[in-house]
């Protein structure tokens, strides 16, 4: 309390605030979550550690925090209600997602941290993973009802498939993609599920 | 030299190695490649760090040399000219790999150090996943020859998609696999290439 009083701030300052999230994704990209330290971050961020745990108990509090502030809504990927155009921009939005950074850097360790970590996978799979989940099981909803895809089609495995595809080569393998990659993608993810128009 | 000498060892102790790879793989599991250390490594090893340095320069040396040593051979999964069943087998060795330690708590943790590190990509590509991918590529084009996959087949994307559908649910979910999951994934890549006999 008395090393809280010596800072004097009883409300929280959301340009400190700014600027801790902005480091904690540099620290992230630069060094990984095993690595980042709260030492780090204050000093990227020029402000003090007591800033941080004002704001975060732990460490992990903290990336969660900022994890759930880079979950990138779905709102701006488009339901046309044309099978291979929408599958075709989940698809795109997951490869331009995966190749910017932050993304590119933080995720694949995010991941690996994951397995260690249940609170962190747990926050992985609803700020990131779910919404778009909820979108890609709209789009076969959608193309289900529209006889575009079978009846029986493996709902599960149609919200696996693209941005399975894509993390494999481009995050897994790291290799390089076709000039027309996303394509690629989007003909098998039409074939496996049997779709009808492809 | 003189440090050398005094721990009178000019040959390399096989049950020292054995003991050292032993190591690596338990602080590779508990503490993943970041926080790994030759300190923590030595100490659960009963050895000294001069024993390590002895054998590899650096940290990431000894790494890439036990990852030499993990490498699974691709010998047991058989190639029986039924593109079905090899697929099949194929998948299973894989899910059977990554469910296994001390492989499930490695290797996501070996992917994302590698967008760091181009050696450690480099070595997992070389260990890792090309016995994997020419066995894939023997099988593809056996059924291509066979007329089983048409000949316009993509076989980058035909390599991919069992590891891809693989990966993504049990490494990067975590997501639980349906008892018939190794089935469902044989299903989705047979549709998926255009398999004329599904």
């Amino acid at each position: 309390m008395t090393r809280r009083a010596l800072y004097g701030a009883a409300v929280l300052q959301p340009e400190v605030t700014a600027a801790i999230v902005s480091a904690v994704l540099a620290e992230l990209v630069e060094r990984g979550y095993a690595r980042l330290s709260m030492e780090g971050v204050a000093k990227r961020a020029a402000t003090s550690k007591n800033a941080l745990y004002r704001r975060w108990p732990t460490k992990q509090d903290m990336v969660l925090a900022v994890l759930a502030d880079i979950g990138v809504p779905m709102s701006d990927v488009a339901e046309t209600g044309d099978l291979r155009r929408d599958l075709r921009a989940a698809a795109e939005s997951m490869a331009a997602w995966l190749a910017a950074e932050p993304y590119s850097k933080i995720i694949p360790d995010l991941i690996a941290e994951a397995q260690r970590t249940p609170a962190l996978a747990e926050a992985i799979s609803t700020t990131i993973a779910a919404p778009r989940r909820a979108h890609l099981r709209s789009l076969v909803a959608g193309a289900i009802s529209r006889g575009d895809l079978p009846t029986d089609t493996d709902v599960e495995m149609a919200q696996d498939i693209v941005a399975a595809l894509i993390y494999w080569r481009m995050v897994v393998r790291q290799a390089p993609t076709e000039p027309d990659f996303i394509d690629r993608v989007t003909d098998t993810a039409l074939r496996a599920l049997g779709a009808t128009t492809t």
